[in-house]
């Protein structure tokens, strides 16, 4: 059968294994295994999400509020914008494809970080759009500066804090950089990780309002998948000036967000306290990986977000590594598709955590 | 800023108002208000289903399983066939999208019958792809067919029960009719109403297994969200050959499906009591709404679903129709958009229809 000729460069995004798969493969009790692979928030849900989804199951029958009214009003007060610059997607990561699907002419280009986000680049595929990478694994805001100068990209995204590696623009930067970018280059701000980042470092905190205040080509995109603890759901969101969002309005389907994802989401914004004890998780249990890196005289990237990179260079495989530790049950990501030799690890709950270095320190000893 | 051209051309699917927006219109208890718009299960989801979804909150910080695994294998059993031949989507439209997307290329056109679900040509549009209509509202195999030679498409969409009118075409004309196109040509058969059917009548039902079996390039769609009443955690499915499942693979975004659907599509796939008790509801209420329009001299369109459409001619304006009943606190669906001057109404429970006889016959009787 003829397909559109766009789909012989795409490669599918290597997904984090789930739990089931260990269970069936390795035939390890649920209970004993640990994903710390994909991000997620090891705490679990908000209480108040889950019982804003439980009293909502019976109307399951019913279509969602397409509207997402209720959703929308929460998020505007949070933000201090608008319900016109809102746009939910299923995950933030719909929202880049809408970004990429209106973006998508000839010629377009989306300009991006040598290693960052894989779905950037797979969207971009799907939709014929080129993808240009600055040369330096982290973000450098003057290399971005000079292609931008050279490609005339239709697009520029900036994953901040990076997704795999963690790293972080202050957001002066960002705004300095967005000044001397064009009103019809689209720039994509990635803020999947935004909460860690700024609870770590407020220098690095984006003020959606303020950014598009400012500017009226960019994109401010946000997760319910990450410290939200909401990512079986399947809810993001975008802020934008309304002529951004009506665009990306015209390519999203009706329906696109589930009903139980709408009330979840609306509750966890209310819960603060769950969200402090979550973003603390991280900062208490992140310097322990940094010091068990240290004194195994592994090479690790300083982190913005709920996730640390090891970089493995020729002390071991990192497929072997995420082979190992899978094997014992516990589940992280090997970022070879990055074409990296390195390993991405979740940070976990303190019990997590100290089976990871148990396990990880035994597969060093027989190095 | 610059879009995407097609852009232009799209107007966005207008969806059936949702309850909480007739109660803030409107200032009408949620309790009063009753939802005959959207083709929805009025008995609620299967306590199974619910049951599964409550076990699985809990989870909700992680993502689902993007591989589906058991609810695939729950599918393949139901229906005989591989899990291979299987592909989920938030929705069946979602898998529309899909098809959109696959068969969208220079000169690429779908064929697909005067009146028939608007999110066909929408998508259409949104991927470039031109759309040609047969010129008979029912859909009419030998019209179909000469358009067919005539534009050689690259889609054809047949719909059966077609929404919003439903008539049912019988499976064996659907056969002869494959028989006769080129395997170049996608053929979706939208089955997201054929429990129905089959249950009417038994000439209706398209088998998939025997479908995949015998055409290599057809597509079968079915939904989670008509007689599964599972419409707002947003699941459908497509089953077709290996070739058209790893196409259509390529443009599905990771995650497309959340945890809960996946839980609760699985179990509601055992609950025979529940299907039997949802089937032979509408086949007891759809005789009383055939009564009700002869009884007042309304024309209506036999239908093989859970729905029913009244032409009403020069009767009544529809939207004067909707709005009289909104007002009350029922909802319909008015298919001015469509460009029918006609009413389509689920068909609700017992006590749902009788107050909508009641209702309707008093903005009747003002005429």
């Amino acid at each position: 059968m003829t397909f559109n000729r766009l789909l012989d460069e795409i490669h599918n995004y290597e997904v984090g294994k789930p739990i089931e798969l260990v269970v069936r493969e390795f035939g390890i009790e649920p209970s004993s295994i640990i994903k710390l692979a994909s991000n997620e928030n090891p705490l679990g849900p908000s209480q108040l999400a889950l019982n804003a989804v439980k009293e909502s199951i019976s109307n399951l029958n019913l279509y969602p509020d397409d509207s997402a009214y209720d959703l929308k009003l929460a998020l505007s007060q949070h933000y201090q914008i608008s319900a016109n610059n809102l746009i939910l997607g299923s995950g933030s990561d719909q929202i880049i494809e809408f970004c990429m699907h209106v973006k998508s002419y000839p010629n377009s280009k989306a300009l991006m970080a040598k290693t960052t986000f894989a779905m950037y680049e797979i969207y971009a595929k799907t939709f014929g759009v080129e993808t240009i990478r600055t040369s330096s694994d982290f973000h450098n805001l003057d290399e971005f500066y000079s292609e931008y100068q050279r490609h005339k990209p239709s697009m520029i995204f900036l994953c901040t804090p990076n997704n795999p590696l963690g790293e972080c623009l202050n957001k002066e930067d960002v705004f300095r950089f967005l000044d001397r970018i064009d009103s019809d280059t689209l720039v994509v701000i990635d803020g999947a990780y935004q909460e860690y980042a700024l609870y770590f470092d407020d220098k690095k905190g984006i003020n959606p309002k303020e950014l598009i205040e400012k500017y009226s080509n960019v994109i401010y995109l946000g997760t319910f998948s990450k410290v939200y603890a909401l990512a079986g759901l399947r809810i993001g969101y975008g802020i934008a000036r309304d002529e951004i969002i009506n665009a990306l309005n015209k390519v999203r389907p009706p329906f696109n967000i589930n009903s139980l994802a709408l009330v979840a989401a609306k509750e966890s914004l209310q819960d603060k306290i769950y969200l402090d004890k979550s973003l603390q998780l991280v900062k208490e249990q992140m310097p322990l990986y940094c010091e068990f890196a240290k004194s195994h005289n592994i090479k690790y990237l300083p982190s913005f977000a709920n996730f640390i990179t090891f970089i493995l260079d020729d002390m071991a495989d990192s497929s072997k590594v995420c082979k190992y530790l899978l094997e014992q049950g516990i589940i992280i990501r090997d970022l070879k598709s990055y074409n990296l030799n390195a390993i991405r690890i979740t940070i976990g709950t303190k019990s997590q955590n100290e089976r990871f270095f148990e396990v990880f320190s035994r597969f060093l000893e027989q190095l």
